[in-house]
């Protein structure tokens, strides 16, 4: 499915400095840019980097000087998602995992699955088919976690979240993981632009590795499974932030857009007893 | 410099489950593994992985029923570590740093460099030469946090410790890292055998990325900088840890030992007024 | 009731210091002290006093150099426990609550209400009685939180117990109490002797203010509710603590122990459908 | 010294409930209200009550329906400050302490001293003088901690600032009463009215006994030490909330102010090398 994505973000460096974005499209075997184009103002040392996990595209811009910065992304993307057949998975022996698979089941900054050992047992622990068992776990967030836009910050981690119950996508997102890796089935953080999401902003969920699959849950309900263009995943938002910053550079605005560049769009939501999972890889 | 190192563990699998362990010496352009030999009893399906980082051998052991199991490495192993001259060193502007070496700025679980911003500034923030920098940080870790065994538990992070100023080893390394990497300095966990550490027992310290070398520090000071045999690297414990248990297995006795295969040992530290770091890398 | 209680106590002092110890059971208009006994060597200057709350008995020893000290403490008590309708209870408007009882509904240092607030509602937050409301709580926290001898220390607060969901008397306590504060229940710590509890301790348990009583909980069940013999009250573990210690004095060995001294003893505990509350006030 | 002050409120109550203000000034033996008036429309049944500690006039008011309220405070108050002489004050040793005064040495919501034992141990521990040793925290943490409008919120405690060093005056007052109570000195929130404070808001610092006396003091450094209107003293802000919310009442604005009413007001701050303090008490 074929989307047109759009970043426009503004910043004023006071001194000199390096801003890191990730807000280019992942390009791989699943997901396609078509298009794209990225243009810094003014004119500075650019250059694209991959990260250690190998697909997201770190641009990291050298600011020799105080300046005001505008950075304008677009994009033509093909995200490729598909369904996979969820029926009759069982959980992956930890000795049958991939090796790279193997870190998204240790705890992160804002996913302290250690923490949340007994907790997780406790209300999800009895594990048949374990793509059932995350979809009642997004299930009790949604239900319990109240979203509301600023009740928390950078610091916020899903050990408070699971007793605030409140927060945002990214809050959400630190949940379903902690809570997956408590139950030792890798999960990671997944950032992207997302169709329909109102008001329109970048978007964070999650994917859990499921019968040899990456399968994206979206805690929040606020957008179509399959209308994402991913950006990047990793153990959490400390992996995968949008902007790292360094110096005195201040962000001022922000735009962001995702609309449709392709024929119908039937929007795909999980529903209760459907066992197809979505995949973006 | 040679050392010969030994691991014994025991434990009891009450289930069937899996074992992921880190006791396995680095083997890389820089450490030397001249011998090696891991016993496990009963004999079991086993493998040598590479983490994400690709560099720390975990061997993955898949228990198939309930028994005991015993473990033993034994290791002959030249560290190969060397002096760095960290005079006149500045810091390295993060535009110019390697992007593998990224990750090692962010927060992780256990330090939570971001929740410790102001505070590392207001301690070490003015920073001409970073080597003297960090070493600045150790000794008021060393002064300031209290080695007290027990004090501490596998969920307490560099957060809880620099204000609660007790912990072991590995409270000590996640001290350090955090505050490097609130003051953009890249750090990162190191695990090793260390000789001359009574009682002996694997040992926990941490690495900076300064000067375009990883320096390795230790504010326990409670060896030797050049008697280590690295196990391993990574964010911090989380990253690094010895074992990692799937299943219902109970660890039961470690025996640790390091002694030295070599010619004459000169301990090495770093003392006052010094500028020659001491890297493994 | 009567029950005849018993503790000994042995503490090193190091240096002079104070002890302030809280084992010397109530006497108020509920329970009767019969017959007690405090004896303390070598001899000191000791003092009752009454805490800011009025009613637990603090003893102040001043201990004016090092020493061995010995604490006995024998009393024989009546607990004048009494049944309370729970019937038709409704919960107390917030005008209508004494104000003596209105300190009770702040947050406290192990009882952070105020961060479980949405958890509270969502969980227990449709109430009709209030007492069917903390039995419902109590309930919940019996099935979910494991009773773990060591799993938690003197720093442990109800937001961690609530997600870590393991722990001991206290820790079920202060879970306990933090919910019901967090719905405008008023709830205060508790502590005493306890008929029947193996092995022989002090015991922790709370107190709700509903239908204008001090209603008893104890989500531990360890014991009959009815078999305690009180010894103090307050906002939490901080403000009930056993015993504060000021100097380098060690704790060594403690017994305690509560037997019958009246004829039959019927134990009583809540039981589904039930709408009888015990109170001790 | 005479002061004037004036507090106006605005709240929306969209349901009954009930609404409990501490914004009445401290009439005891030290400070004199002098004129006061309390305006609330609409009318509605109110009452004063004495909270626990036996002194803060709290005014509760039973909202029994939806309505706007308005309320309107004005009084002229003489605060009372005396200088009191602090040289070759020693510490008080704790079984001398006033019974009164031991709960203001236990851990509360705010003030976790339990937690920050060491790092008070090892920054302020060598007591000669306890009013020296509290002016050297207070230099520390003006020193070190940011003032910082919204950088916390209602749920930061002391054991937040104190490693991420910035807040507002409650939590510079929070941080220095936990370093206080972790010396084994007895210390309490003070809220109050302040002379040439900007912008114009109530303001919060912390009282420590010394010598016998509650001395004030303010480590934001923000206003005359002699220019306060003691409004309330408590453990920490739970026991201390300007005001006391139950139902759906939504806080709207506020107006605060605090000007002279008396002849030449000479302000007096702690200087260095001066062993004068303040007391409200």
């Amino acid at each position: 499915m074929k989307f047109k994505v759009q970043a426009e973000m503004t910043y004023t460096a006071n001194t000199a400095g390096t801003l890191i974005l990730n807000i280019n499209a992942l390009n791989n075997a699943t997901q396609s840019v078509v298009a794209e184009e990225l243009r810094v103002t003014p004119e500075m040392d650019e250059e694209e980097l991959k990260d250690i996990a190998g697909e997201n595209r770190l641009i990291r811009m050298q600011i020799s000087e105080p300046c005001n910065i505008d950075i304008s992304y677009h994009a033509t993307v093909d995200n490729g998602w598909r369904l996979v057949d969820m029926s009759g998975i069982k959980e992956t022996p930890v000795h049958q995992l991939p090796p790279e698979v193997l870190t998204y089941l240790h705890p992160s900054r804002y996913c302290q699955s250690d923490k949340l050992f007994r907790l997780a047992h406790n209300m999800f622990g009895d594990i048949d088919n374990p793509f059932v068992t995350v979809i009642n776990m997004v299930e009790w967030i949604y239900t319990n976690i109240q979203y509301l836009s600023g009740s928390t910050n950078s610091e916020t981690s899903a050990f408070d979240t699971v007793t605030e119950q409140a927060g945002v996508c990214r809050d959400f997102a630190h949940l379903g993981i902690a809570l997956c890796r408590a139950l030792t089935i890798p999960a990671r953080y997944f950032t992207g632009y997302a169709y329909k999401l109102h008001p329109a902003d970048f978007h964070a969920c999650f994917e859990a590795y499921i019968g040899g699959s990456w399968i994206l849950f979206d805690a929040t309900k606020l957008v179509p499974l399959n209308g994402m263009v991913k950006l990047a995943t990793g153990r959490d938002a400390a992996d995968a932030a949008l902007a790292n910053i360094f110096g005195d550079i201040i962000f001022n605005t922000m735009l962001v857009n995702c609309t449709l560049a392709d024929d119908a769009f039937k929007p795909f939501y999980y529903t209760s007893g459907s066992l197809q999972g979505i995949s973006y890889s």
